[in-house]
């Protein structure tokens, strides 16, 4: 059962501080095993890939095939489906085309004291892209890391995805043919993001490495960031609806089951200020968990971390959504426009009740690597963004050294920082000889 | 003695390679000391940072004494004189004129199915800036900090700055006044850094945590990175020169050393087309190391870790350069816009003769908090996005979800996940009821 939460009763506060507070996940502590695992592929690069892949994914590689190559994945794309190609297809260029709208602009001018400044957007040279094997290998994914990084400039892309057993999933790899992948290697786990920060003989390090994982994944991307840039380290999937009572109870329902069957642990909430939508919804969900085909995981993540919060209004509504900050927020309410003007901490706003949470899983065009665990409060989706870099530009003009380097030496000498004082005093001082 | 190299000579390439992979920085692994003290912060709250103040800062708090109050700070900046007050009003106009200019724009249209798609950005709700104590405790940090925070539109704006023994840097304190800051906290280490993160009775959380610090500040922002923002891990300091004939090897020579007196591990590099230059820039700088104060710091980072490398040419410049990415590069060369167009990985770029690195430092206007350690590559100097985050909007009308739906269903089904394509049947469905 989920919680029934009301604004309006006495413990309302202190249930709604501990649904904040739930700890959905296990963080099993693998730290140590990733660091040994590191270590071990920055010493023995291709050996200790072949060894860790032989023990985790059952599966025996050479130096040689540790990348899939052109043929293999040619014959696996030839088994996809007409109608999901196309349907791929269509998925692609609407992410290609919204991404292409966040490439950021240059920019110079010259200030009133005569320095010219500005900066410049270049893309990182290479990107590592991880790809979960198993049952959370989605060929979604693939398109939401490579496309930003494709339209970003990214010349080098390189997928990492384990292949337990050998088994290659075809969508996965047609996914990474559409979004322009260079190299597809078929590793796994923290050795994979070692190999991918480090380098090997046969794997050419990268500079950016995003994309999902489990607990080893992330600690290994927690260890390499610094050495290489990362993007979040996410965590279980949330969906937060509010709903006035306009909402259709069946398909809010399959709303919030279609993130509470992606895994156990994830969350999703439904605040409304309809306790009648409140109960019928509850009682949908209920009849879908009959049938559903991954009724158990749905049912689980319902029954352990769901919630169903009546409120008095949607401006309560709104100010509980901020407190949730959620990954995912749809308003399923008669004016989804006004109301989404009151929410600031969410990753990815669905407005109206046309527009389910799964259309932003594959085709609306925007990212679907969004802020979990309430980390939307200071962080962003996936964009082209992850995948440039900003160098600043800076030139003085004699004039405007003499205008705006004294205050230079002046902080230098009180910072105790001789030399930096002394290199603006000997160009001021070549200045005033020159007179 | 620094290294002397030229691209001409057989060793070249390894010794090139030995300079890049140069270890300038023991990393002590303090990890687990360091988990110790934020498990206490989080358990003890006030009375664990009361603790360890007193331990490492020989500081005896109260919970009412962890923040400097408003008399103490006015008192602090009563004894700033007066022209360093100028200098440093003047470097906060300018960083904040540069910064107001990176407000990104937020986006909305309608595309050809019908979809309006956008995105929207929002500040972070309170940040909290580091500052180091002791010789590093710098007020030019304070106001590259804060300042984009404020840009940005952070509301609760926090310092926390440890004050060994009680000394408080009243030009600090000035920086904090003028950039804005809300509440100056006297405490340092992983301490301020678990109490920023998870909040005490005394202190309230932040959602993001900038700022440079020690070895122990670095570990402790790695290991609440997601529970809150960071910004970057960084190394030490590091400056590239690229020069040709028309250099003034004493300009150099002071540029180079600037970087050098930060820290005995920082790095100071010339490459120059001019063996000439290179021979007379070592000379200069061997000149200065005579006098100036911080030269015990800059002689040893100097021979430690200085090159000047002899190059054939300035596209051969520009690549050694890429190659080492770094945080700053100043362009001492006739033609510095010309040869800027070549560089892709640096953290600023200084154009011309006229424009010392230490503007940059003080009242350039560009950010001073830049990418170390070849992390140019794939990251970017602190910004004001640094403050704030995009939540992504989509919102689809009947037509757009009959045009792009039946996609998301195909794609679902792909990946066996039943409610997301549920959720968008039922939706079409009606439509078709409708229809």
């Amino acid at each position: 059962m989920p919680q029934f939460l009301d604004t309006r009763s006495d413990d309302f506060e202190a249930a709604f501080a501990d649904l904040l507070s739930a700890k959905r996940e296990d963080s099993v502590d693998v730290d140590e095993a990733v660091a040994a695992i590191i270590s071990d592929v920055r010493a023995r690069g291709d050996a200790a890939l072949i060894e860790l892949t032989e023990r985790f994914d059952r599966l025996r590689l050479t130096p040689e095939t540790l990348r899939i190559p052109e043929a293999e994945v040619e014959a696996a794309i030839a088994a996809v489906p007409k109608d999901e190609e196309r349907a791929l297809r269509q998925a692609a260029e609407r992410i290609r085309a919204y991404h292409a709208r966040q490439m950021p602009e240059d920019a110079q001018w010259t200030d009133p004291e005569g320095a010219t400044l500005g900066w410049r957007w270049t893309p990182v040279a290479a990107a590592g892209l991880y790809v979960p094997g198993g049952l959370a290998s989605y060929p979604s994914s693939v398109l939401m890391n490579a496309i930003p990084a494709r339209v970003a400039g990214v010349e080098r892309l390189v997928i990492a995805v384990p292949t337990p057993d050998g088994v290659v999933n075809p969508l996965v790899m047609l996914a990474a043919r559409i979004a322009g992948v260079d190299e597809i290697y078929r590793i796994g786990g923290a050795q994979a993001i070692a190999a991918l920060a480090y380098g090997t003989p046969t794997i050419p390090p990268v500079d950016k490495i995003t994309g999902p994982g489990n607990a080893f994944v992330a600690a290994a991307k927690r260890r390499v960031f610094g050495r290489v840039g990362i993007d979040m380290i996410a965590g279980p999937s949330e969906i937060l609806v509010i709903a006035d009572e306009t909402g259709d109870p069946d398909w809010i329902a399959l709303d919030l089951l279609s993130q509470a069957e992606h895994d156990e642990s994830a969350q999703s909430i439904l605040i409304t200020t309809d306790p009648g939508l409140g109960s019928r919804v509850a009682a949908a969900v209920d009849r879908h968990l009959q049938t559903l085909e991954r009724r158990k995981i749905a049912g689980r993540s319902w029954d352990e971390f769901g919630a169903v919060i009546t409120v008095g209004s949607l401006q309560e509504a709104a100010a509980l959504s901020d407190r949730i900050a959620p990954e995912h927020l749809e308003l399923c309410v008669a004016d989804p426009g006004a109301l989404s003007k009151e929410i600031r901490h969410a990753g990815a706003i669905f407005l109206g009740a046309w527009t389910p949470e799964a259309i932003g899983d594959y085709v609306g065009g925007p990212n679907h690597v969004l802020p979990t665990a309430r980390s939307a409060r200071f962080s962003s989706g996936l964009s082209v963004l992850d995948f440039l870099k900003r160098t600043t530009l800076a030139q003085m003009t004699p004039g405007a050294l003499a205008r705006i380097g004294p205050a230079a030496e002046r902080l230098a000498r009180a910072e105790s920082l001789e030399a930096h004082g002394l290199s603006v005093t000997a160009r001021l001082r070549r200045l005033n000889e020159e007179g």
